[in-house]
């Protein structure tokens, strides 16, 4: 291995300090911290560790959250209610629908009712119109932690040439707007790209956002690039009976090309919920009529 | 030239038919025609041509066309309260306030103001939002002439090389959502991109839109690529005194290496006119709870 390991949860860790802190001083300002709620519905094993998880980093960071779990077979009118009630409610800044909701449920109508200005997800289309358009906006976690992560290795990324593989609405996309903002020079790949190893070998950054286990090889690699790998698939661990988290690239050999490659688990993971806390934090400020905080 | 010249004026023409058909259509399930208010602020010569030129194509589709003019004085209140009063009013189905405003206004307060299912020009962030969420979207008219005109020579484009040049939220970023949408391979290119040529060189489809006169030269073009040209730049003739409109692609020589590509004039831009005309017909449409009309 020649790369160097970007430490996703050290940075991750930094941020969230930083957060911890405005948190305070934007209590300290307006006499209530930062509120965040989520909203889980039914018992999905994943879905239930995650809102734990991003439960316990909002209580960490001085900020209040508001755990709502509704049973599995709640109807989707009883869920917008709810929505609505957080939407009206001063202290939560921050409505996170975990996903996905069961069947009978309509994810783009819940996600179309939340409150834009609250939608700390970044998945309402009108902050993935904003972003589009260069306004201010709330985007998506998973995005901006690997931008951030970006940032950290390259400083300015204007003029890269950069490759990301994936069009879907919570990363591909939202990524591609937020490289063109960095002015990069920014290629959309995905399962139709007809020559996708030559298109990745082009790139000076390497944004993998598939969900297919190490599909993409270290020789697609181009020699110096950076690769921040967002998949996170659960595969067969040599052990019989085990699993093992692996990412979208193949780590071992992707890290003898490239310059520096994020791994998997430890990589992207840590920034999505520290960039959560870091909406969240931001919408308060916004909601406040205050600056966002300064360096977040 | 080897490549076959685009003719938009010609398919702006079929679409404008189409779209009259339709209309007529409209009319004869809802008692009125579809109809479009344009908002011309101030005296700008070109402005005044392209309003006038909108609003004589609507009726000729057999729309219904609402033409205000106000002062350059006006103040941006006045411009809102008009706004305001076109939302309200059952009888426009497309806004269309004419661009640049004058200087004391500022133009995206204005257009966020305009209600997003009378927003024929795409420019609202929730239509520049659902369209990179793939819901059904108001899409700006260019590059929604762009893409007809592309479907138009290859048919399907799924799998493509294409190349964006230009990242304006008009054109560039709205024309590279709507080839993602077709599985195209996207890059955006723009002024910090590092080597365009050979960015260019990589792309079966070429779409320019920089403003730059016959900055795409023959010799940055893939042999058969198809090449579409956004750029209407206005440059002094060979007769002294008198000017002549260019592309933002040296037309001569790269319809030596093109398979296809569109001249200026009478490429792109009769395709926009036309879109707005289709745009408007599908809000009426949509306002009134009629599933859009076929094949447009």
């Amino acid at each position: 291995m020649t790369a160097k390991r970007i430490d996703g949860k050290a940075a991750g860790l930094a941020l969230r300090e930083q957060v911890a802190v405005a948190a305070a001083e934007f209590q300290a300002r307006t006499g209530r911290a930062p509120g965040l709620a989520t909203v889980l519905v039914g018992e999905d094993p994943a879905s239930s560790v995650y809102v734990r998880s991003k439960g316990k980093a909002t209580a960490e960071a001085g900020m209040e959250s508001f755990a709502h779990h509704l049973p599995a077979d709640t109807s989707e009118e009883a869920l917008l209610d709810l929505v609505v009630l957080l939407n009206n409610d001063d202290r939560v800044d921050g409505i996170l629908v975990q996903l996905p909701l069961p069947p009978h449920m309509d994810s783009s109508r819940v996600i179309a009712a939340i409150d834009p200005a609250k939608d700390v997800d970044g998945f309402h289309p009108v902050n993935a119109g904003r972003l589009a358009t260069g306004l201010d906006a709330l985007v998506p976690c998973t995005p901006l932690g690997c931008l951030h992560l970006l940032k950290n290795e390259l400083g300015s990324l204007s003029g890269k040439d950069a490759v990301v593989i994936g069009r879907s609405n919570i990363v591909g996309k939202p990524m591609a707007m937020l490289l063109i903002g960095e002015s990069a020079t920014v290629t959309v790949a995905h399962s139709r790209t007809r020559d996708l190893p030559d298109v990745v070998r082009r790139a000076d950054i390497v944004v993998a956002a598939v969900g297919r286990p190490e599909m993409i090889r270290g020789d697609w690699i181009k020699p110096g690039a950076v690769v921040i790998d967002v998949g996170i698939n659960r595969v067969a661990a040599a052990d019989e009976g085990k699993t093992r988290l692996v990412g979208d690239v193949a780590f071992g050999e992707a890290a003898e090309v490239a310059s520096a490659i994020t791994p998997v688990p430890g990589g992207v993971g840590p920034m999505t919920i520290a960039m959560l806390l870091r909406n969240t934090l931001v919408a308060a400020h916004r909601r406040a009529g205050l600056a966002d905080p300064e360096g977040l």
